[in-house]
């Protein structure tokens, strides 16, 4: 079973995403937190979010090989998120291919798999190209996820719809 | 009963607001109107706003204190908009724990209210951190207000679906 | 048959729009491309376009007159992209009252025609004033196509979910 959860910014899609992992299996899922690089302002985010996870998960953190991370897991496992291991990739001057090539190797693992990414696709195109970059390979990715997903959840405003 | 349309800029979710709130009861409703600073190109929305209103609401306004307000009011009231509410009360360095106690004291009043919201979060995270900062208070009052509605629409191209 | 297909950067609305006018009849469709003002950039997205596209297109290029170009043809018209030609119209300086009329006159054509247009309204409002004007008509005109449209599907991470 594999899973995509896509909404904005604080559009409530992380706590959708934690709620349906739970509701997966008996045995405690993953928190896979991909975050690297971290100001007061994330500090304060992931603060926040670890609050509302408590006991609920056992986190690990991987910041790039995604994969091989995931493999070692038993239980299902939640990829949080996808928007920032991008981040973290175009850092570290990987292509898109091998963004690409790592997702694809990702989704032909056996395990329960719930990805989160950030809807940034909505705005105008960013002058700034590093960040048009970005939005580009945003899009492509989820494209991908979503087509070999299960399920794909759209969120607004905390409300998930499914729609596929 | 509580609702919310939200929805981008110029998706039509004012005018979708407005049909639905009509329809409410036989009672003509009241158009809370929020904002507060305006310069020229306000102005000619907000015209444009009113040409559309024409006879069929009772015009009242409020910047800051919508609690209070919508207390006075006998029919249905459309808050229009929260979006222009955060921005009057960030520029009164109000905090989103004053922000998230108003609407918490707005969602308790017995009356019908229909809450309008500009849907900010899907762009790339901004790099002026005020903005940074409404996008994120609007993410999370957008679910506050969501999760205690009855009914929720999401509005794309003028269409309103509803969500929840 | 009027089809309108809205989403955001990447989203996957052109090969959702480009499925769907396949589908629509036996005769091959028109690709009207609207794109104008080329970069390196734009080539390499307009290069694997071309790629997706393969021979299952006539394709044809049009900046500014689309309903006499549209009117021309025989199959169904794809319009790939209301985004880009409203770009090229204000780089003429024309102003949003030529668009719609252009814009309703095609939309009073027989053909089956599909309309693919850039969902820019979900960002914060724009600092700069030609964006905002741009987010602001892209939403206008997208309500007005919407509207007179038989079918419209929001697409989010290549998933296409029917509106209307």
């Amino acid at each position: 079973m594999k899973t995509l959860f896509i909404g904005g910014i604080k559009s409530g899609k992380s706590r959708s995403a934690e709620n349906y992992i739970k509701k997966l299996s008996d045995k405690k899922p993953v928190y896979l937190a991909t975050t690297e690089f971290i100001d007061d302002e994330m500090q304060e985010r992931i603060a926040q979010h670890q609050q509302q996870r408590k006991s609920d998960f056992i986190t690990v953190e991987e910041a790039i090989n995604l994969k091989e991370k995931i493999a070692l897991q038993e239980g299902a496992v939640l990829v949080e998120c996808l928007s920032m291991w991008i981040n973290n990739m175009l850092y570290r001057e990987k292509s898109y291919a091998q963004m690409e090539a790592e997702v694809a190797n990702i989704l032909e693992l056996k395990q329960d798999i719930v990805f989160v990414i950030n809807d940034v696709s909505c705005g105008i195109i960013p002058e700034n190209k590093l960040a048009r970059q970005f939005v580009d390979i945003s899009g492509k990715l989820s494209q991908l996820v979503a087509q070999k997903c299960d399920e794909v959840y759209h969120v607004v405003a905390g409300i998930s719809t499914q729609i596929k």
